[in-house]
C-alpha cells in the first residue's frame, strides 16, 4: 500500500481529517492552490517573493497537517498586522550575540516564519560543527505551526525542537487569571523507513478552537478544559470565551487541569519553561506582556507584540551513526505498533503518525475549508484585490 | 522574615512536608545524619569515599525536596544492585564520542548519581565555551531526582535540563500495555534573590508511590489514574497494583490521562521525547527493554538495567547579562505571586517554590521518614555492619 493509500485509510476508519468540519458545509482546496492564494496576499501586501513563498507554505502546512487553527484561519490577522505596520514585511533582522553553538536574534517584527527558517537554518549549520545549535529570536510575530521548525531538522538527520510564547490564555495552578499562552513544544526525530517523530503539542490541555467548537454546537465542555472568572471548574464554553473577549478572569487550564490532582501543576510548569526559553532567554515580552498590544483600547497607539522563539538542532551524527539512530527509532515505533490496543481501541499511535496521514490524505483529496474560514478569505481577496484560491467541491 | 522561617510558614500552612506521612506513624531524622549513614553503607559496598558522598547527598536530596520516593526509600535496591553486581562501585566510565559542544559516556554499569554529576559538569563546561552543552549516558543505573542535575547548571548562572528513561509503568495512549516509565524532565534557571525555578516533574499523571498510598489507606483512586488490564479506567490501586508487580496489562496513565480528551496524547508524546533523548541518542536500552532484568524470571541470569540520562546546559551569559535575566526572572515569578488566587485557594506557586520551602524545613525539622522505609533503613545497618542514622524523634 503506498504512504498516501495508508494516510487515506487512517484518515478515514479514524475520521481525522477535520473532526468538526464534516459536521459543517466545507469547501475543498487543493495545498499547492491555497499556498499561491496566500502567496498573492503577500507580495500584495509588500513581502518579498522569497518570503512570502516560505510564510505561505508554513501557513498552509498548518491546514495540511490538521492544524486547522494555525493555518489560513490566521491569514486575516497576518493581514492586519501587515497592514496596521505591526509585521514589517521588510524587517532586516540582526543577530544580537553570537557563539560557536548559540546566536541571539532581533526579528525587528518580521514575520515570524521568515525569521524561523533563518533560525532553524543557523541553529543547523551550528549543530554541524559543535555537536547542537541554539537560537533565540526576539521581536518576532505569530510563526505558524512549530513543528515545522523541528521538522527541518529532522529533514537534516538531526534532532529538532523548537518552542514559541504565545499572548496569556492559560490560568496557573491555583490561580483565577491567565499568564501563560497555550506556548507550544515541538520536538522531531528521524526514524527509518517511516514517519518522523514529531511530537507538536500545546501545553494548555486544549486548544482555545475546541471551546468554540462547543459554544458554535450549543454543547457543554468536559470539566477540567477550562475555569471560570472565580477560578472554579466550568462546563459553559460561552462564560469562558466572553471572559477571555473581554479580558475578565478565568481563562484555560493547562495540561493536567485544575490543581495537582491529575498534575495541573506539570502543565503550567511546562508553559513556564517555555515561556522561559522563548520569551525570557531571547529578550522578548514574558508571561502578561506577551502580544499586549490586544490590551490597548482602541486610539491607544499600537505595540508590537515582541513575541520570542527558541530553536534547537542536535546532531544525532554526533552521537551515533544516523543509521543507528534511525533503526533504533524504527524499533522504538515498533514497539508502539505491537502494544495490544485497550479493549475499546483499535491501534496505537506514535507521535506524528496521525498528522503525517492527514497530510498525504490533504495533498491528494484538498484541504477542507470551514465556511467561515472560506467567506474570510474570499474577503481578503477582494480587500488586496487578488484571485480567490479555487475551490474542488 | 528569614528564608528558614518562609519555608516554615509555606510547609505548614500547605501541610506539603510528607502529606502521607502525617497520618503514619513517623522518625525524623537530619539531613546530615540520613547522608552520613547513606556514607557508612556505600563505602561499606566499595564505594569510593568522594563517590559515596556525592551519591549519599543527592539520594537524600530526594527526602530534602519531598520527593520521597527518590529519597532513601531506595536505598535498599542500591544495596541489592550493588551485592549482585548490577552496579559497579569502581566503574571506570569512558566518554565514547565528544565533539565540541556534546558528548557520549558510557557509564560501565556505575552509580547513576556518579555519572550524573560528570557529565552534567562536562555539560556546563562545554555550555561555558560554545554557549551550550549536551552529555547523553547510557549503561546507567537510576540517578536521584533529575532535578539536582539541572539545579547543578542553575548554581552556574545556566540553564539546567535533565532527563532519565526508567522501566516500564506508563500505557500509551490508546493502548492497554505499558511502554514507558515515568521518564521524568527536570528544568531550573535562576532568578534574582528568590529560590531557583525548579521544574521536576514526572511525565505520568502521579507516580506510583500515590497508587500505594490509595491501597494502604483503602481507598479509592480518581479516575484517570490508571487503567486495568482491559486498557479502560479503574479506581482500584490493589488491582493496578497487582498488575504491574506481575507485568500483566494496564498501568499507570500518562499525564493528560486516558484518551485525548484531556491531552493524554501530549503527556504519552513527552514521556516518548524523554526516551529519545535519554534512551535512543544515548545508545541505552529504550521503551520496553529498560530495565529488562526485573523481567528474568529467577535462575536466568541478571542483567543490567542499561539506563540513560541526558544533561544539557544553556549558558546564560551568552544570550545576556546574568544580571539581566536574573532580573526578568525576579519580574516573571512575581508576575506568578501577584495573580489572583481561585477563590477555593490564597496563593499561586512557582515551580521549584514549594520543593525549595520543604529544604529549607527538612534542613531545619529533620526529614520525616516513614516506619516501613525506617525499618528498612535499620535492616541495612545491620546487613552492612554499620551503625544505623540518629534519630531526633
Amino acid at each position: 500500500m503506498s504512504s498516501e493509500e495508508l494516510g487515506s485509510e487512517i484518515v478515514r476508519k479514524h475520521n481525522i481529517s477535520c473532526p468538526d468540519c464534516f459536521k459543517k458545509e466545507i469547501k475543498k482546496i487543493r495545498v499547492n492552490d491555497l499556498e499561491d492564494f496566500c502567496f498573492r496576499v503577500f507580495t500584495k501586501l509588500g513581502v518579498s517573493q522569497a518570503d512570502a513563498k516560505i510564510t505561505s507554505e508554513i501557513l498552509v502546512m498548518g491546514d495540511v497537517r490538521g492544524v486547522f487553527s494555525h493555518g489560513v484561519a490566521r491569514l486575516g490577522r497576518y493581514v492586519k498586522g501587515l497592514e496596521d505596520g505591526i509585521i514589517d514585511p521588510k524587517a532586516k533582522f540582526i543577530i544580537e550575540e553570537e557563539y560557536l553553538s548559540t546566536a541571539k536574534i532581533n526579528a525587528k517584527n518580521s514575520l515570524g516564519q521568515v525569521v524561523g527558517i533563518k533560525a532553524m537554518k543557523m541553529a543547523i549549520e551550528k549543530a554541524k560543527n559543535t555537536g547542537v545549535g541554539i537560537i533565540t529570536v526576539n521581536n518576532s510575530n505569530h510563526y505558524g505551526i512549530a513543528g515545522y521548525y523541528a521538522l527541518m531538522a529532522e529533514a537534516e538527520n538531526m534532532i529538532g525542537l523548537s518552542t514559541t510564547n504565545t499572548s496569556p490564555l492559560i490560568v496557573p495552578t491555583n490561580s483565577k487569571q491567565t499568564l501563560f499562552g497555550t506556548n507550544p513544544i515541538s520536538f522531531s526525530a528521524p526514524v527509518k523507513d517511516k514517519k518522523p517523530f514529531l511530537l507538536d503539542m500545546a501545553t494548555s490541555v486544549i486548544p482555545r478552537g475546541k471551546i468554540e467548537v462547543a459554544e458554535r454546537n450549543n454543547e457543554s465542555m468536559p470539566i477540567g478544559w477550562a475555569v471560570d472568572e472565580r477560578g472554579l471548574n466550568t462546563d459553559n464554553p460561552a462564560v469562558v470565551l466572553e471572559n477571555l473577549l473581554f479580558r475578565k478572569d478565568g481563562g484555560i487550564l493547562p495540561l493536567g487541569g485544575r490543581e495537582e490532582l491529575f498534575g495541573g501543576h506539570k502543565g503550567y510548569g511546562l508553559a513556564f519553561m517555555v515561556d522561559i526559553l522563548s520569551g525570557v532567554l531571547s529578550g522578548a515580552y514574558f508571561g502578561l506582556d506577551v502580544d499586549k498590544d490586544k490590551c490597548l483600547a482602541p486610539g491607544e497607539n499600537k505595540k508590537a507584540p515582541n513575541v520570542g522563539h527558541f530553536f534547537m538542532a542536535i546532531d544525532i551524527s554526533k552521537f551515533m551513526s544516523v543509521n543507528d539512530f534511525k533503526d533504533r527509532m524504527a524499533n522504538l515505533t515498533d514497539m508502539v505498533k505491537n502494544l495490544k490496543p485497550a479493549v475499546d481501541q483499535d491501534e496505537v499511535f506514535y507521535p506524528g503518525e496521525k498528522s503525517a496521514a492527514r497530510t498525504d490524505y490533504h495533498k491528494v483529496y484538498g484541504i477542507p475549508i470551514k465556511s467561515n474560514v472560506y467567506k474570510n478569505l474570499i474577503e481578503i481577496a477582494k480587500k488586496c484585490q487578488v484571485e480567490p484560491p479555487t475551490v474542488i467541491e
